[in-house]
């Protein structure tokens, strides 16, 4: 909820499908269901018999596919799609994907969920040998690096090229003859494959993609693969042997839907759990608990679960989306903002309040929904937050790329107390985190990326370094 | 939620401004927290120093506004605006409200949510001497009903005028000099005045709608009353005397935001207490309690918090809007419909399940929803309906109007039971419902209009008499 | 050309087809040839076995209709449409015609070309009965009138109302039985009947529009008359005897299109001899004609026959409509009028020009055209005016009200020649115009309105006499 | 006119501006003015102080820039714009121009009228070793060979990449420090520089778009010529000194402006001269003279004034666009055409008509056209063409590129005037076409290609070979 204030945002969702008539609508339906991590831009790629076929644009899918006419072109039994995030600046056409690459004598498409580290540096070097980027995304490099592998087979420059870009990345590739799928090698992002009952393979970034075209789970994308699907069936091979696992905790805290299980967790549960260890780490006599929707509401009701206390609406997002107006003055300005959000005075008057959030990143929504609180007549207010404190930026795949942006980074605990105006403010451990999700990898910290809170990369930052050390 | 497929509408939202600068500004932040009352259509009448400014499109409200020029040309210090729904064949531009009456040498502008039972005796009548309508809604008759009163003063002909028409009508006026706002003699339908804190009045169907521009609740509007709202203040007047509270029960089942308090009860807190009853009236043992979002969500936790079960996010709803493309095959049509909602598997997984849902109308989702979470893996489904069986019609302002639509109306409790695939469906009683809302006047069922479930209709139906005993 | 400048608007053009299959089609195709009669809304109702189906908008007919499915949808065998031009401040949906009226029991449309010079006496009196009207055109009045009728018959009603309206009018009327047309007593409006080969009758506005269906040209309605087509073939009455022909003559000089007959009399040819006559009158040494493309194109030809001087292309409209953006200052907004129109260098450069246009009506496109020629080299420019001075308003259907507008009311021709920059500047006669058009009716003028040139109105004003008098 | 009937196409307008406030504003005039260049797309890049900004899009200028904030937010002191023409199926937005090159330290935009004859196998060969091209635009080539380009200084790159492309060009570049443009060796395509009074230079297809902006002229580009425009001014230079005039004549015949001098010569003067010239040729006693709207209007007037035959309205072209919509039957997909293009029955019945075309192509409007004069009632037709039989495909920039399209390549002339139902069919001699432009160069034909009527091309043909002579 409220991402855009958040300003915490997914950079992508991906789908592809392989071998099933339809395959358009089947991409459609996938990437609706994937519409949370990306709402800034969409498109579809469609093999029909050997001719790719594109359509992307700015917005939601829903705009972007806004007349019948333009999916329904899109024929063929095999696609790619793509959800995109952008940060700003950047918000232009030429850079939504599937980014569709038209040869004289072949067609490859390629989209990507992820960031890479290296990519500023391979884009230098490309240039100086006469290379043209036709987008400012990173997610391009990989297409010159293909075109400019020594090997003969495409199988072959693309493990190649994989090798040379690093950073976090799952990578869905379309040509006449294949779907191919490639992980970073710490699996930063997640990556999941179903089997249609009509027959075909698909794959998304989710698994409630999967849910959504009815297909069935048949395994997760591992760390270090390359996957290919044609009509032979699928293939799994590794373009390294040099893996550690390292999910993205963010995933299970804020950017996964629900019902989505990530290498067999179930998102919900997880949060769920996650407000069940804040209980029990960080009490507080208090009447309701009360979830910020949508995102914490499992968590919230976890902590109520746990604490005895009574689970209860005390905050409500409106569904429809309003219109950010200029408006013309600072009162009006004021009430607009809360289009959005409303705390529900008949429930929070007169009561001590637990507020159940999942993570603070800016902090600038904190101060925000604890006046609402006030306003409607709550007598405290103890904000309870459902990860460690956030205080390190990512470069795997999410927009947070400067220390400066995280007030956990500057404030201490009691700081940032006082700034929201809360009663208290507690965080989740990071040991109440790993147990939460439960993953039980041979990996630091059981396999999750928790770089967040601790700083502890996983890999190298390569053109980024400056980012986290020269601040 | 839904509500679509549940074919359930509200048919109306109203908001007033009287004496504040930004009114059209004020007017959309309070229209937009009621757009849950009518997603078909919008509009808003300004009052500049007496030249009345409209602007009126179908859609949603961001959708009529969709550029800033439309709202801030609406200048003025009063306004009045309207959500619509609309019932099939009649959802044209003609019928979106504010009416906008120009005169030659006067204007007058009206908003109505409710439905009156007279209109088309009334209607044919006035064209007998002449009249013609503008638009098929019921609403206009009672313009026409002025224009030919023959009291000489304003306020005159409107209470005149309101004692011909019959049904269920939360009226606003605005005119050059004031803001009017009526109530029909039952109160069938909500309407709170408040008062804002830089000055000036507001009137609305619900209080959402009060606390979205911050104003402070002042009271409910009374069956039989007609109020004036000019620079000298609030007058409070009758056009009857003869009233009898019925306040419709729906509000508080299905159609009201959580957050809203009518005749002072909140919504989710009398929904939650539902949840409780329903549960104390109808237990069953299971392993978790899942509530249909959004509606129903707080039944359930009512529930859940009553029975000890844990209360789970079993089904998830999809914030973003799809479309509905005209699909190739069943197979995809089957998939599509699973683009609203989603069971959790990994929640349902293996559980025997509570599945709490607000009401079941034409009783057309509760076999896909049953269906959903076998598919996840639930082992048993056991439907409770947190209100009483649904068989009669409505006429004073919801879009039922025949009892042949109307499941409970033909079904006994054991076939719909069958025909919705649940292990057990049990549904809360009259005495639960009454309660758990909790009013208490001095009226038949305390106060609630309860003909949805008993027939026992607070008034004649006039031209509707029909739909209910000719079937 | 240029009309947006002169502001010289002709208010409407309607057509009607009955008895013809795909009768939206054929209206839509005679309404794309009469847009020149109006460019501001555009609407058609279509009789479906005695069920109408109306659509309209604000805009051009391609605008209006720019999707195939709204066109589609307006099924049956008889049709009506319009097309607009509407005064400042009336451009809203509410007046765009046809005007579909539905009642209890009935419906009818009714679509208007012309002016009514007693509408507002007639809306004040139905007003005060009780009436409300739904637009603020004067067309409404009509229906109106019908309503209170004591006739029983339509047909008797239709008349009884015909003799209550005075001014300009050519009404076309649909209703589930008949397709009507009536002509005011002056025949103000053109009005043509054709007869399509498949079978079937049309009427329109302009013989251009029968072209456009490929409908053989039957006869004009004459003054006075009231006609009905239906299955049963074309009736001809009369609700008036009492007759004199006053077509408006500023059809012929600048409203209708040039391949248009009106009273058999092509328009194109009338104004050919316009020029012919102008350069008999008043001829000038020089060296190329030059008319100011479009509307002028034909009298320019004449002048240049007639003299014996070159015909030339001195001047250019470009065909692509251009944006009038706020400029950021007066250079640029000087530049962008040249948008429209430009001088060309290579023909008129160090030539003596004779610049022939229609007619001055408000005299400002004037100065900027003499400008525009001698900026690219012209010597000379002499201008002449295929028409007589524009000294007096016009009520019967042309959007001139005010004597204050128009340049020759205030100026002499000297003024106005050294305010346009002219080195000379003449008009044709009266007798050169109506010699020009050569109609010979037994009535003042031949049969020709010529009150904008000598203020001799063919019928009493009524709400209008002001204009003329109290200047 | 009926350029989407006749098929031939220009494919491009370029506009450029150095050096004034305003660019953005000015280059929208300049490419309005240029619209019958390209109707497909059009874009603006513009230089903000080294900035480059970029905005393009499909459709229509003014579709593109369809709100004003697109526009304005293109700041700066110069730019270049372009107006396209697509061939079928690559009409998509990565194609529109001006193409803008972001790369890592520096940006180059580029807009191209004309067609390189080589493009196909420069562009395999780069991709041979690595490229990728963003567009299947050929202009995308020169980029390319400028980034693989040994020399280091960019005007040294620009040089020599012009040297390896062949065909016709008229290329204009945009970087931080200068405008450039460059034509090649034989000045196919035309492009003439000019001066603002408020100083700054603008370069542009046309002299109109120089007088749309009210700049002086300065001088046309020369073949081989690469001028360099900075704030030192206006620097000539060259990029090949092995020149040969030639032209494009259907500049002249067809696709300029009539207001834009060519090479010195005035268009509508030049086509005007082509009607003499073929009157003296090719008399015809007949009534009156027509020309097919507004291509041909100034070879029409030259043929009247020539023969002494009457000039006169005989076609009328329908000033408002209307819409294609799929029609039901047969008989209104015919009403349907008859959209654009009117006869005018009042002038043409009964009249021996002498019908004007600029040229036939295809052949396909011809028949139309004369049936249209024929059903209006013209007793005979005769059509007389104002250039050569146009027998050869065309590969420097216009849109056939196979003799196949071309009815002169295949029919005799009497079975062209069969197939078009005329009386007698006469074309212009070549000389006759050299003598009417009058140009008077050191070329053949006196700087003319006249390729498309005699199969003459004055370069190799390259990657087109095959389309002349393996047909």
């Amino acid at each position: 909820m409220l991402n855009e204030i958040k300003g915490l945002h997914e950079e992508c969702g991906v789908f592809g499908v392989w071998g099933a008539s339809n395959a358009n609508y089947l991409t459609y339906l996938g990437l609706h269901s994937l519409q949370h991590r990306g709402q800034e831009g969409a498109g579809i790629v469609s093999n029909d018999n050997g001719k790719l076929h594109s359509y992307r644009n700015l917005g939601l899918l829903s705009q972007v596919f806004y007349k019948p006419s333009l999916l329904a072109s899109l024929v063929g039994d095999s696609a790619i799609g793509h959800v995109r995030y952008s940060t700003a600046g950047e918000n232009k056409i030429e850079n939504v994907q599937p980014l569709l690459f038209d040869f004289t004598d072949e067609q490859f498409a390629l989209a990507h969920n992820g960031n890479l580290t290296n990519a500023i540096t391979l884009k230098k070097e490309l240039e100086k040998v006469g290379d043209i980027f036709k987008s400012s995304s990173d997610s391009e490099v990989l297409m010159h690096l293909i075109r400019h592998s020594k090997e003969s087979k495409f199988v072959d420059q693309l493990k190649d090229s994989l090798r040379q870009i690093h950073g976090g990345f799952a990578y869905i590739l379309l040509t006449k003859d294949a779907l191919y799928m490639a992980l970073d090698s710490h699996g930063f992002r997640p990556l999941s494959i179903g089997k249609l009952p009509e027959g075909g393979y698909v794959v998304a970034s989710e698994t409630c993609a999967l849910d959504a075209v009815q297909a069935e789970f048949v395994r997760d994308v591992n760390p270090g693969e390359l996957i290919t699907i044609n009509d032979d069936g699928m293939k799994i091979d590794h373009w390294t042997e040099k893996t550690k696992m390292a999910i993205c905790s963010m995933e299970y805290i804020y950017f996964a839907r629900p019902d989505s299980n990530i290498l067999g967790v179930n998102v919900h549960t997880s949060r769920k759990h996650m407000g069940i260890n804040l209980a029990k780490e960080k009490p507080v006599p208090a009447d309701i608990v009360v979830g910020v929707p949508n995102s914490s509401l499992s968590a919230a009701s976890g902590y109520a679960e746990a604490s005895g206390l009574p689970y209860e609406m005390g905050l409500i997002k409106n569904q429809y989306m309003g219109r950010e107006f200029i408006q013309p003055n600072q009162e009006l300005r004021e009430k607009s903002v809360r289009q959005k959000l409303a705390a529900v005075k008949g429930v929070v008057d007169g009561k001590r309040v637990v507020l159940v959030d999942d993570s603070i990143v800016r902090g600038t929504t904190c101060a925000f929904i604890v006046k609402l609180l006030r306003d409607a007549g709550a007598t405290e207010v103890h904000l309870r937050i459902a990860s460690p404190p956030f205080k390190f930026p990512s470069f795997y795949g999410i927009d947070i790329q400067n220390r400066s942006e995280l007030i956990a980074a500057h404030k201490s605990n009691e700081e940032m107390r006082q700034q929201f105006g809360a009663d208290s403010l507690e965080f989740l451990s990071e040991e109440g985190l790993i147990s939460a999700i439960g993953l039980d990898f041979d990996a630091p910290y059981k396999g999750l990326d928790l770089s967040y809170f601790n700083g502890d990369y996983p890999t190298p930052l390569y053109d980024y370094e400056k980012n986290v050390t020269g601040e």
